[in-house]
C-alpha cells in the first residue's frame, strides 16, 4: 500500500478554476489481534506498522519487550497484524485505559491519567545527554528536511530519533503517537539503546506525547510546536527536558534546562 | 479551571536567554460515567465539558438524543462527568470500537472502520446550501480571528459551525474531535438545526474528523489544512463537500464541488 495517492481536484485561486492532479496522503485502518484475540485498531500511515505495534504493545505494556513476542505478522491487505505472544502481561485487558486514581482527591497529582501510564513512564534523574540552542536548531532543521511526504501533502506528523549528531530514524504518520510508536518499535527489534537519544517531533506536546517519550526511555523532547501544561506537568515529575516552539534560531525551554548546555557556558 | 496558565519559561533567541512569562494551555482529563459506570475518559480543554460529552455520546449512538438524558453532572475537581439516562442504547458497551468487518474481504468498502460509524453516518444526497470561493476565503478568516486561545499558546484546535452569513458558534480544544463534540452537543442541548450550517475546522480532515462532521449533520466542511483519502472516500460515498488547504484567497475543493458556487455562474 503507497502513503500517498494521486488524486483529481479543483484547485481555485480567487475565483480562478483550474482541475489539478494532488497528492493526498493514505490512512489505514488496522486491527491488532493478539493471541487471536482482538485487542485494538489503529489508524495509520500504512508503513513500519509491525514496529508500530509493538512499539504500541510496549508503552502500553502489554509487552515487557521484543522478546516477549513469538511471532508477528501483517496481513495488509485484510488490515490486520497478528501477535503470537510468549508472555504476555495477564492483566492488560483490564488495565488498559483504566483510570489512574490516588486515594487524595481522585485526581493524580502526579499528572498520570490512566494506571498503566504510571507503571511504565520511566523517571530520568541523570544527564545522559545535552544540547546547545544550535543543535536543536539543527536537529529541527534536519527532520523538516527529511520529511519528504509531509512537505508533499501536508498531512502528516514527523518524529525523528537523533543523537547530537544528527537523525538516526525517522518516521511520519498521520497519527502524532505512532510515529513514536514506529520509533520506539524498531528500538526493541533492533536493541538500540535510547540513553543517549533525543526525540524531534513536529506535533504538540500533550500528555500522552511526553509519557511516549518517557516510556520509550528519552531525556530530551524538541518539539516545533507547543506543550500543554499537564505534559509540562509530567516532565517536571519525569525529569524530562521539555524544548518547544523551535522555529529557525528561537526556540522555547519549559522543563528541566539542566540538559540545555548554553554556548557561554563551554 | 482555566483554560490556560502561566509559566515562568527561558526564551533563547540564538544563544541569548531570558526568564519569560508563557501562557500554557491547560489539559483536562474527564471521566464519563454512565448510570454510575465507567464509560470512557476524554482529555481535553476545560469549558463546555458537558456539551463535548453530550457530543460524544450522540456520535457514538450511545443514546439518539439529548432527551434520553435525565440528568448530566460535572464534578469538575474530581474530574468526572456524571450521565443518567432516561434510554441508551443497550449495545453500546460491545459496539464501542468494533471493528465494521463487510462480507467482501474484510476492509470496508464504505471505508467505515468500525461498525457505529456506519450506522450513524448520515448521507447527504441533497444540496441545501452553496458557498462561493470568498465565502469560504471568509469564514476561514473569521474563524481564525475568533481563535483568541490559539492565537496566544498556538496548542489548540478551532472548530466553528457557520451559516453563510458567519460564525453561529465557535469552540476550541487541544483535541481534534472534542471540539465538533463540543459544538455537537450545544446544538443538540438546543435543538439548532444542522442543515443550513458549514463546519470550519483548523485541523486536518482525518477520517474521524469527516465521520463527525457527517454525524453531526452538515454538507459541508472547510478546512484550512489537508484531508487523508479515507476521509476523502467517505466524503465521497457520504455526499460531503470538502474543501482544504484555505489560505488567504486559494483551496482545493476535493469532493462534491456541486455545493461550490463559482461566481461566474452566479
Amino acid at each position: 500500500m503507497e502513503n500517498t495517492v494521486k488524486r483529481e481536484i479543483l484547485r481555485i485561486v480567487g475565483n480562478e478554476v483550474e482541475k489539478v492532479e494532488d497528492t493526498v496522503v493514505t490512512e489505514y485502518a488496522v486491527t491488532v489481534k493478539i493471541n487471536q484475540e482482538e485487542f485494538v485498531t489503529m489508524v495509520c500511515t500504512p508503513e513500519y506498522v509491525e514496529d508500530m505495534v509493538i512499539g504500541y504493545l510496549a508503552s502500553e505494556r502489554v509487552i515487557k519487550g521484543y522478546d516477549d513476542i513469538e511471532r508477528i505478522w501483517h496481513q495488509e491487505k485484510e488490515g490486520f497484524v497478528h501477535v503470537k505472544t510468549k508472555k504476555v502481561n495477564p492483566y492488560f485487558q483490564q488495565m488498559q485505559n483504566k483510570r489512574y486514581i490516588t486515594s487524595c482527591c481522585g485526581a493524580s497529582r502526579q499528572g498520570f491519567v490512566f494506571a498503566n501510564d504510571a507503571l511504565v513512564a520511566k523517571k530520568m534523574e541523570e544527564v545522559h545527554v545535552t544540547v546547545t540552542p544550535d543543535d536543536c536548531y539543527r536537529l529541527m532543521k534536519e527532520m523538516q528536511n527529511s520529511a519528504a511526504v509531509f512537505q508533499e501533502t501536508g498531512g502528516v506528523h514527523n518524529a525523528a530519533l537523533c543523537d547530537k549528531n544528527g537523525i538516526v530514524l525517522s518516521r511520519m504518520d498521520i497519527g502524532r503517537h505512532n510515529a513514536l510508536d514506529k520509533i520506539y518499535g524498531y528500538c526493541l527489534r533492533n536493541n538500540i539503546s535510547m540513553q543517549d537519544k533525543i526525540i524531534v517531533f513536529s506535533g504538540r506536546i500533550s500528555s500522552e506525547i511526553l509519557l511516549k517519550v518517557s516510556k520509550i526511555g528519552c531525556e530530551i523532547v524538541l518539539s516545533k510546536s507547543a506543550p500543554t501544561e499537564l505534559a509540562l506537568e509530567l516532565a517536571d515529575n519525569l525529569g524530562i527536558t521539555t524544548v518547544g516552539f523551535i522555529r529557525k534560531d528561537a526556540m522555547n525551554v519549559y522543563t528541566h534546562e539542566k540538559r540545555i548546555q548554553l554556548q557561554n557556558e563551554r
